[in-house]
């Protein structure tokens, strides 16, 4: 089941002269709605204000979006919402219009059905071949220019891989396919720089207020592969899936998760919390 | 005026989760119809297949898109023309759908009426801040992954400056926003590697082949900043504009051309060829 709005009406079509098709020209969030209710709204919402921005892009107004939602929830209030902004319709070329209307596109499909156990005893992964390219003018943001994230994908059909790691050009590591990553080393956190490439996530920045808050080191630091290899517990992360730790990696395997079933109940204390 | 097919038929909008908009998965070129034919149409459709391929999206039948030049040609004989090719509709995530079915957009819009002056006395351009990111899957390849392109050509509103050249993150020489470079070197064309970043267009593929016809050198090699500004000739390609020399860069300037006009006689002999 889909169910779309584009600027707040029903609508399962685009104008062919978007630019968010011509050029990748917006941002996007992905979040979860459960019984009606847009998890870490405020959060997400501050994320996607900020990505517009990083594009000069005008964001849309949160009453709008609340609208969007609220109609959405009516119908579906348990589902995965994408919301994307665009710069809107605009002539050939790469020069934005004069007069640039965003366009808003909340997009309610069905919740991802994932295994009880990618949580509990965690789930397969790999390194991908594909080297993220370093752009500290997009680095961070969740913009459309996601082909990497595509091809990077499309290196594995085994179903029993969940999820492929993505490395820079020097050799360390910046994400998943589709999350964030954490490693545990000696009790303390860390993740990786996104300076330079990967999507910096609302979940990420969760768990990195949350481990100040219970007084568990955690830093920022450049992770090397070798590093992640021998590190105590890696653990995956974004808004859909929370937590998921690393189980087998290659040839490495991991049984004994300590820090990683902490961090998803703090997000699952998060997520209840009003805020 | 605009006019555009989806599929072969007249559409305005395409399906919200159509993947050029969700990912910019997808590939395009930019081409010119003069008097109802497409210029260098053998060329630009080999091009077009090879980058469907680079991603691993299936190239569209040269016939559809015949066809669908003609019905544009019947209405708009001089148009510039835009063919988009994307991955077509796909559910949440990265992962390629199973049963992939390309989507084809052509789009014709009026041709951009450019004074004969840039041609032949050469324009103004600039260099811009941003820094292409080095992909050497995406290199070379017209996708929809644009927003640095984007990014570099909102850095300046004068419109005196016609175009703005971009530099790797080692300070080498790539491209304009929307067009390749060569220099002049004592009677030598030289035109930048494309191995790591930037669009391998068309027009550049034809200046080195006629430059070998006609016995000019001509290499592909790294061509740093300062060996920019210290050639004897700069000039900008693409299908639209054919050859521009550039007359003014920053502080520089250049008034005498001598291979950019005959550049320009060749191009014109190439587009008025049956091939």
């Amino acid at each position: 089941m889909m169910m779309t709005l584009v600027d707040g009406e029903p609508a399962a079509v685009v104008p062919v002269d978007d630019r968010g098709l011509s050029y990748g020209d917006g941002v996007f969030r992905t979040l979860a709605m459960r019984q009606g209710s847009a998890e870490l709204w405020s959060r997400q919402y501050a994320k996607l204000t900020a990505d517009c921005l990083a594009l000069g892009l005008r964001p849309p107004a949160e009453a709008a979006l609340n609208a969007d939602i609220q109609r959405i929830a009516a119908q579906m209030p348990d589902c995965a919402l994408r919301i994307t902004v665009t710069r809107g319709s605009g002539g050939r070329g790469y020069a934005m219009p004069s007069s640039v209307q965003s366009r808003r596109i909340v997009a309610a499909s069905t919740l991802p059905d994932y295994p009880a156990s990618y949580g509990e005893q965690g789930i397969r992964a790999r390194f991908c071949t594909l080297r993220l390219a370093t752009q500290p003018k997009l680095a961070g943001i969740k913009h459309l220019n996601r082909l990497e994230n595509v091809l990077a994908r499309a290196e594995w059909q085994d179903p029993e891989v969940v999820e492929g790691l993505l490395l820079d050009a020097d050799e360390n590591v910046i994400a998943g396919t589709r999350c964030n990553v954490f490693i545990v080393e000696q009790g303390a956190l860390v993740t990786p720089d996104l300076a330079r490439c990967g999507v910096a996530g609302v979940t990420r920045e969760l768990v990195l207020e949350a481990a100040a808050m219970h007084g568990i080191a955690c830093r920022v630091e450049t992770i090397s592969r070798k590093r992640l290899e021998a590190a105590d517990e890696i653990f995956l992360l974004n808004s859909l899936v929370g937590a998921w730790p690393i189980a087998k990696l290659e040839q490495h395997t991991w049984a004994d998760f300590v820090l990683t079933p902490l961090v998803r109940k703090w997000l699952d204390a998060f997520r209840n919390s009003p805020y």
